[in-house]
């Protein structure tokens, strides 16, 4: 929860909840706030007070109950949630039966996270970490990434092709290859979106080799002068 | 990596691992196949064999250095695996510490999950969750869920609308209010895709509701003849 940027937990019938306990021990550094602030309600105050949404591993398969089904998946909910001004609670179930058909019957919609049919069923951390991380958009204000990644410049890269250029010429590369060459390049570092620093350090490396292997081609031509 | 279709694990410098310890105690069904299949190998061998991609809660924040950036979300990082024929392997680090920097170095690819930028860092288990979870249309052959949800046909979901007009007609719903009500049955309903049950259950409703109100409103004109 506190990685995806949600403070609210409620719990419906919990344990003791001690601070030398399990649940402190797994909760990181949720045990500054959100377990320690954690509300005991019944199932009835989150009927009543919220937009329910119960998570269920093995949905129906079909429309002829509809305890399970239509469920959505977690990005699909996140799609259906975003824009919507509306309480929403998550509700998940106990770590080994999950949510009984009684309370998913009273729950207003069904989320349900598609994995492999061979062994579908997720302990109760892995699934609300998927669906509190599809969520997002909806929760997280600011991550902890760049807003964006910087690729270099057009004139930085197409800096560095004429760089790459000088390179094939000084190295006599055939001059009907050369096109050919010059895509590969452009497709290679294309697909990259390569950063400003590699641009920069890679025209270097060029440029050096370049130079060297230019004198060198001069340093003998003079030599038999 | 059960749930999610995988099933080869590498592990590099474990500690011994015990039957009836804490690895074993935690793995679920994985404590079939994929833990006591797990082969113990070097750091070199997954660098040498594999297009490998490292995991990290903490990028670098831009362009000066390139230990963990440019990185992939592992939204991004599916994409960029996507029909893509390489033998590929995600390398998560210590659950205290993470890759080291040296260890990032030899790796191909950096993918970090974004999280709140309050609290980014997830345990191992959390981060593989979410990372598998994104890469599932890459190895789950065939999930729990049905290919579709099924939605009523059109037949079933206008004759609703007409058992509804009908229904606003034994309720002597003023007509100029006709229209605008009809409008906003389509517009809910439209949204919520019915399935066939829901049209036919929510029909037949309606159904008995007019077939009702229209028999009260001729027994007692019946009566009064």
């Amino acid at each position: 929860m506190k990685n995806f940027g949600l403070s609210e937990l409620y719990l419906v019938d919990p344990p003791e909840l001690a601070r030398d306990g399990e649940a402190y021990g797994f909760a990181g550094q949720a045990r500054e706030d959100i377990l320690p602030n954690a509300q005991t309600v019944s199932f009835d105050a989150l009927v009543e007070g919220f937009h329910t949404v119960g998570t269920t591993a093995i949905p129906n398969e079909d429309d002829r109950r509809h305890v399970r089904y239509p469920f959505k998946t977690p990005r699909e909910l996140a799609a259906s949630l975003h824009r919507l001004d509306a309480d929403t609670c998550l509700v998940f179930g106990r770590e080994r039966t999950g949510l009984s058909n009684a309370e998913l019957s009273r729950l207003d919609q069904v989320c349900s996270i598609p994995t492999a049919s061979a062994y579908p069923v997720l302990n109760l951390g892995q699934a609300a970490t998927i669906i509190l991380y599809e969520l997002r958009a909806l929760t997280v204000e600011s991550s902890q990434h760049p807003a964006e990644i910087q690729r270099a410049s057009e004139t930085e890269i197409e800096g560095l092709y004429g760089q790459i250029e000088r390179f094939l010429d000084v190295l006599n590369h055939p001059a009907e290859k050369r096109a050919k060459s010059m895509r590969l390049w452009r497709r290679l570092l294309g697909r990259a979106h390569p950063t400003g620093r590699e641009v920069t350090t890679i025209r270097g490396l060029f440029r050096r080799a370049s130079d060297r292997l230019a004198s060198e081609g001069r340093e003998p031509s003079r030599g038999s002068e």
